[in-house]
């Protein structure tokens, strides 16, 4: 084990995706990711089951401070405050040294189906967060559905504006801008 | 070829669907399948690439009556009331004949991760559906994203309501009843 194992998923990330806008997600292999991250191939394996996984990192994290966010929310809070709270929590998973790898993960997506269809399932899965934890709360499930996706729509954007913004900003305001200007669609909808 | 042909992939559908309740998807292979409707394995491959596209029968159909929906809806018409004209096209999908392969589908859906992803995908081709129609109307994105997600909850519930009902409602009022429960829900949000 190397002095570096505690960072090992982060750099296995990083090498998937410098190897999938290099050579193409298809014809990256799992042996060339682990050797670019300076890593053995076992050691890749103990943290993705295989090489698309690798684009799901931090998904479980964010359901958690989803559901937590939305947990702690006052009891008066409203379906889009919880929402709120939980942008809150999950803004932390968003540190300054994150920021790079936003774009990069886009254009590997954009560039393989494969990868398309694991990020719907990602987006599947926080949704299923926003609405499970706000149903717990005593939401009715179609608001609860429906906040749902305006919470993951919130997210989605934040991020993108996050990582492509000239000036850093803290992904906690840029997070509660795009709800912002979500309300602001949501009025203009009927 | 034989004189079914025109309805093979319903057929091939039907198929499926018995098996994948019967033994498990995983289990199911293509040529039990054919053999099954009554086809032979080369008689699938024409009409789907694997055993999973089965699950997306039907999904370009209902895309492009979706858009035409959209684009057909008077100039005056608001994004939600353009969804609602995309919910009457699409309703045209679901004939009465097909009332019964909801359930199958979303049991069979419940008990594989493969079925699920590729419903997770299916589900983000139809909310890119709407959205793309929408901003084609001159819709800014993030309203045409929200009225997507929308139509999407709607369809979706209301597939699931016109699988289920007792008695045989047509779909389309079914469609438009669950876009009036989501306006209902959607003013509980803030």
């Amino acid at each position: 084990m190397s002095r570096w194992e505690p960072e090992a998923r982060e750099r296995l990330v990083r090498a998937a995706l410098d190897l999938f806008s290099e050579q193409g997600y298809d014809s990256t292999t799992v042996a060339e990711i682990a050797e670019r991250a300076g890593l053995t191939k076992s050691t890749f394996f103990r943290y993705f089951p295989d090489k698309r996984e690798v684009l799901a990192a931090g998904q479980d994290t964010l359901c958690k401070l989803i559901e937590e966010g939305i947990a702690a929310a006052p009891v008066s809070a409203s379906p889009l405050e919880a929402v709120a709270a939980a942008l809150d929590a999950a803004s932390t998973a968003f540190v300054p040294e994150r920021r790079d790898l936003g774009e990069r993960m886009e254009a590997a997506i954009a560039a393989s189906s494969e990868l398309q269809e694991r990020d719907a399932l990602k987006r599947l899965g926080l949704t299923n967060a926003f609405a499970k934890a706000l149903e717990n709360r005593g939401v009715d499930d179609m608001t609860a559905s429906l906040a749902a996706e305006l919470g993951v729509l919130a997210l989605k954007r934040a991020q993108s504006d996050w990582s492509k913004s000239a000036n850093p900003t803290a992904f906690r305001e840029i997070a509660h801008q795009s709800l912002k200007e979500l309300r602001t669609a949501n009025s203009k909808l009927s």
